[in-house]
């Protein structure tokens, strides 16, 4: 079927731009770099980790990781974070989560520096994109997704859209991209969560539906408007027997039946997933840009 | 009619609250202080800003005016700013709206210092709003809308409710807040603006109408679930060559209408604008508490 929406190939476009931006600073001798930090020994974040650091170093982007152990208190983390910050060599840091129960990750987040606050969580960049305010950063996921749809020509002026999750990396700065005045925003959009009495009714009336739960294939077909485009967000894992390992990780969506009633639809993996590792070079390359500015 | 919210009752409740702890403040030797900037001369700040000094006032806040020709500059206005960020003895800093062309509101409120933005328009208290961070402080009229939604003992949880506008005084954080997980919130929110395709449909789902889109007696009766909750946020000049000076005031809501099918509604006035001067007040207190506790 021809309705995918190739995540892979939009974060390609995405990447040729940003390794042009790269040169463009090199030649002016600037290096952007991007730090990451990893607190214990979480084997998910581990491989992101490892898939964000090849990304960066295949795009001319220096990247460090910090590897802290588990036991690092949060004045420690706080202490690299402040040195980070202050280490006008480094253009971006990224605090990979989840960090150990131990340590806020809210006192962590409001503490990188805004203008390197590279994963859009400190509440300054999320304010600033609730406000409208393009001077902060956006949350990679959510600026994704956004820009999946405008890459696949997907009209959000007016649309319907409809956000299943109020997470505040996913839901909530999704729905605040979409609401804004602007040409590729001005959606009406609805938040759906765990409370909504209805999900299916929502769903069923959406042009846009954007699914971020965490829920293992909740989205069915019958859920589905015909036409609609359907983003799949979620990354679950789910045991399975016949598989490598027993287990397998899928979506929110449940694929292969929604595929055929959606007018486009992201795979899981291969939609968002790499949109994320996209937006994230770009913030890193514009915090780069906007330092060398200032 | 007995389903009115009465916002002028309920602004009173939280008034004595709020003095109370005035009482407590000042018996710990703090006096709670609000410091208004008022740029240029149009009518209507200065309705709103004497509106404001009065209950203060009547509160036992100290509070204190600085008026500023229209010739202002903006580095004059933030050099003031500065100087009120430093000055330990005001607790609350708040730029009236509108303000000349020629300063931009956005430099201005990102300037105030967030621990004294009794206003909550800093990116980071908005931020922090969105993602759920209760440290900062809420913008007051929405924070009024939803003091007036507790307190009538209107359900949200797992309730339908529709925002009209999409504004960053009221329509944007008015949405964040009943998103939120609490039971106070959890509700399934749509946000309705001008771009929107329907919407008299989505007005006729909601449990909870919240009208702040700024045209006067937009909402009818026909657009209005029976039983519903709905709260006119509007304040609307219209010519009335009847009326004392030609012009009057009215809400988003055609009142005498919608009150007959609604299960409650705000009067307009004496709904939402009592609550936006409480709320206000509520924040300027807290705000010396939490520098008197630091």
């Amino acid at each position: 079927m021809t309705n995918l929406i190739d995540g892979r190939a939009i974060a390609e476009q995405i990447h040729s731009e940003t390794a042009q931006r790269v040169t463009a600073l090199k030649s002016r001798g600037v290096q952007p770099s991007l730090m990451f930090v990893r607190v214990g020994d979480d084997p998910a974040s581990k491989v992101y980790v490892g898939m964000k650091e090849k990304t960066a170093a295949r795009l001319g982007i220096l990247s460090e990781t910090r590897v802290l152990p588990d036991s690092t208190t949060e004045s420690e983390l706080l202490a690299l974070i402040h040195k980070l910050n202050a280490d006008s060599a480094v253009h971006g840091i990224l605090v990979q989560a989840p960090l150990p129960r131990h340590i806020s990750e809210t006192n962590i987040y409001s503490t990188v520096l805004p203008q390197k606050d590279v994963d859009g969580f400190h509440p300054e960049n999320v304010g600033k994109l609730m406000l409208g305010d393009k001077t902060g950063f956006l949350p990679c996921t959510p600026a994704g997704v956004h820009e999946l749809l405008i890459r696949s020509g997907t009209k959000m002026d007016g649309a319907e859209v409809v956000v299943l999750g109020r997470g505040n990396i996913v839901g909530k700065p999704m729905a605040a991209i979409l609401i804004q005045k602007d040409k590729n925003a001005n959606a009406t959009v609805t938040v759906c969560h765990s409370k909504t009495r209805d999900i299916s009714a929502h769903c069923r009336r959406a042009d846009i539906l954007i699914a971020a739960l965490g829920s293992p294939e909740f989205v069915k077909a019958d859920m589905i408007k015909p036409g609609a485009v359907v983003i799949d967000v979620g990354v679950n894992r789910i045991s399975d027997p016949a598989a490598k390992g027993g287990s397998r990780l899928v979506g929110d969506v449940d694929f292969t039946a929604v595929q055929k009633v959606a007018g486009k639809i992201t795979p899981n993996p291969g939609g968002v997933g790499p949109m994320t590792i996209a937006m994230l070079m770009q913030n890193t390359v514009r915090a780069a840009e906007l330092l060398a500015k200032s």
